[in-house]
């Protein structure tokens, strides 16, 4: 059975990383103690190793540990056989870039549907989607494809931010951009609000995290859908 | 000659379009009371025909015609016997997609190089630069390759925006993006804030409009030139 958290964020303001997704991530990875980490992210740029290690330390408080998949010489086998699976976040360009280069889109996506519990954050999220084309990141690598895992059947919006109030920038409120995919593109897109997350377990989709989301569907005016909310009828 | 300005926006805060630069653009276009308007970027997603409308509508303050290139039957040599070209804003994605779909891209660099006088604004800006890999926009769209026009010898980045104190948003600031970048790419990327423009006079590359600017260079700190700094420095 599918069993997914696909979070907005990895860290909500004030707090440490994964801090405020802790207890949830307990009961997700309550199988194992031993989780793959995809670090091809790489936020701002730093090394894999060293994102990796930031990344052992918040798991370290929930007695996890953490090993990324670049210390493995056959990364495909190890993501097969690995007991838990976190892609972090970063430039979504980036780690597509990388997913493709190392050809490991694929057996991502066939290890989570046999059913290797998966933590996305941020880009990690974003590729849960039909594609990464409403990512906030800057191009600065050009991936073979906008084409990801399509686990969920809509693409996700991570780091929804609303308008600014009085802002005198005149850039694209991200509203405006999501609406101005829709004139290209017809799949849904969920706008995550920081502290939200997704959470998928065999067929049940599902809003968490205590905010409300946005939908933004082809055709119709954006909308807020609740807490708790059933996400399956979205597609 | 070469003869551009590649601003930042088309827009200021509480100006109409253009408005900021109209008296600008009277000397950039004397030449000509026609412009050849390319309205590819679309923005949010309006059609050429409403795109070039309410462009005929700022020029008008100034005594130009606008013609959209998508009412010729020939857009190439069209753009070869212009006498002034303005490229607007939008979607870079969605603008570079359209270059390369119409094969445009080419012909407008040697349009530019042959001294037709250039306007950009936005993505008509970021355009001028090596590559499109520091847009700010979204990937609503999947071009065939970040390259474009390379009219000036780093990147650019467009609607340059601070970090807004005090936000709670976790989302990466501008600064952190074009970092980033420099992780991945060597050319310099000029952050142009919303009032500034590059002006392009043969061999002259000025930054003018009354703001800094900020300059980003591989294996250096980001610092920041003065309105009318000469940008030839800067490869």
């Amino acid at each position: 059975m599918k069993s997914l958290i696909i979070a907005s964020t990895s860290t909500v303001h004030g707090g440490t990383p994964l801090e405020y997704l802790l207890e949830e991530l307990k009961i997700h990875f309550n199988d194992t103690n031993d989780i793959l980490f995809v670090p091809y992210a790489r936020p701002g740029g730093i090394s894999h190793d060293d994102y990796t290690s930031s990344v052992e330390k918040a798991f370290r408080q929930i007695h996890k540990s953490i090993k990324g998949i670049h210390e493995f010489k056959n990364p495909l086998e190890t993501l097969k056989q690995s007991k838990g699976i976190f892609v972090g976040g970063g430039n979504t360009f980036v780690l597509v870039n990388q997913l493709y280069k190392t050809k490991t889109l694929q057996p991502l996506k066939e290890a989570i549907n046999s059913g290797i519990p998966y933590l996305g954050t941020s880009a990690g999220s974003n590729i849960c989607g039909l594609t990464m084309n409403t990512t906030n990141d800057m191009p600065i690598v050009y991936p073979p494809s906008f084409k990801t895992l399509g686990i969920v059947p809509f693409n996700i919006n991570p780091h929804y931010l609303d308008p600014i109030p009085n802002s005198k920038h005149m850039g694209e409120t991200r509203e405006t951009r999501i609406n101005e995919f829709l004139t290209y593109n017809t799949q849904p897109v969920i706008g995550l609000r920081e502290g939200s997350w997704i959470k998928v377990k065999g067929n049940s989709l599902k809003l968490e995290g205590g905010l409300k989301a946005r939908i933004f569907e082809y055709g119709k005016k954006p909308y807020e859908i609740e807490d708790n909310a059933d996400l399956n009828f979205l597609k």
